[in-house]
């Protein structure tokens, strides 16, 4: 965790934009939060063409729903939805009505990586996670 | 917001019926919500034949998983619930038993469309909002 | 109700090993909660390669995001999270930091399955659940 899907149709966004915007998420999620890359998922699950509608209508938007750990600052997720919206404008070239972001909380207990279950997001609890991911 | 996600292994609806489908719960949820089509979305993500299982055996099973904004009463959900079951057994052709649907409330403070943080579902907060989306 | 999405890109899980995982889940689940099989579904969305990313890279990371019905106590989702994690480094051979199970509460309420809203997760509630779905 945590964990973002990115939902476009295919064609929508090539394979190249594909690992651009995995990076880029990747980037504001980590220095919005402090979280570490290696635990940052990013996936584009397929979509054939006619799989997405708007409106009634095939579309192309994209959306993105994230899991992330519960316990942050409002201020942190309203900076990822901002930063991954205007991300999404240039990276993917669609316009601000053609994108779409949730992030959404799961408490950390409800998460296991690495085969522990997640710490609440301070830097005590996680410190103590990764010496015992580290001591396995 | 809205974002519905209609889960069926490859081969359980034509395009077609996905089109009506999309088409349908489109419908429904803008009378029960009163929400403006434009922001309504609906996906199939590809499942390719032997990659869904109920009871640990492949199955038919259509399964509708929604994200929708919290604030509005009970009877509400529950209305899009039924009709969203009984419209699936419908279009889709399958049993009641094949059928599952969850709807799941997100804080609009948690989503961000047309790059603007989603208000509340009241009539002063979404008249607010798309005033502000029409003025960019 | 549970819904367990697997999310691995493709080449990663072969269909035999899909099936071994979906049926490992539903056993975990069914001992763990003494749900019924018939209500367990497993689902694994087709991601092409070059659709997953850990840390900015392509990976091979499996992701299994559970929904439950919540009112179940803590050790119940604990013992499904751990007894999970193992089993996917067991199946899909995985080595423990490439997996990641999250299991999410849902209320029952907000989920209708064979045209009936779910019941609490309590013997008689079921009970009564169960009653009401055979007697259709």
């Amino acid at each position: 965790v945590p964990i973002y899907e990115v939902i476009a149709t295919h064609g929508t966004l090539s394979p190249e934009v594909k690992a651009e915007i995995a990076r880029a998420i990747t980037t504001i999620h980590a220095q919005e939060t402090g979280a570490p890359g290696h635990f940052i998922h990013v996936y584009f699950p397929e979509l054939p063409g006619g799989s997405l509608f708007t409106a009634g209508e095939q579309s192309s938007t994209v959306i993105v729903r994230a899991l992330v750990r519960a316990g942050r600052p409002d201020q942190v997720r309203e900076a990822i939805l901002k930063r991954t919206s205007d991300m999404l404008q240039e990276v993917a070239d669609v316009s601000a009505m053609e994108t779409l972001v949730t992030v959404i909380d799961v408490p950390p207990s409800w998460a296991i990586e690495a085969g522990i279950l997640l710490p609440e997001p301070t830097k005590e609890a996680e410190d103590a996670w990764f010496a015992e991911v580290s001591g396995r």
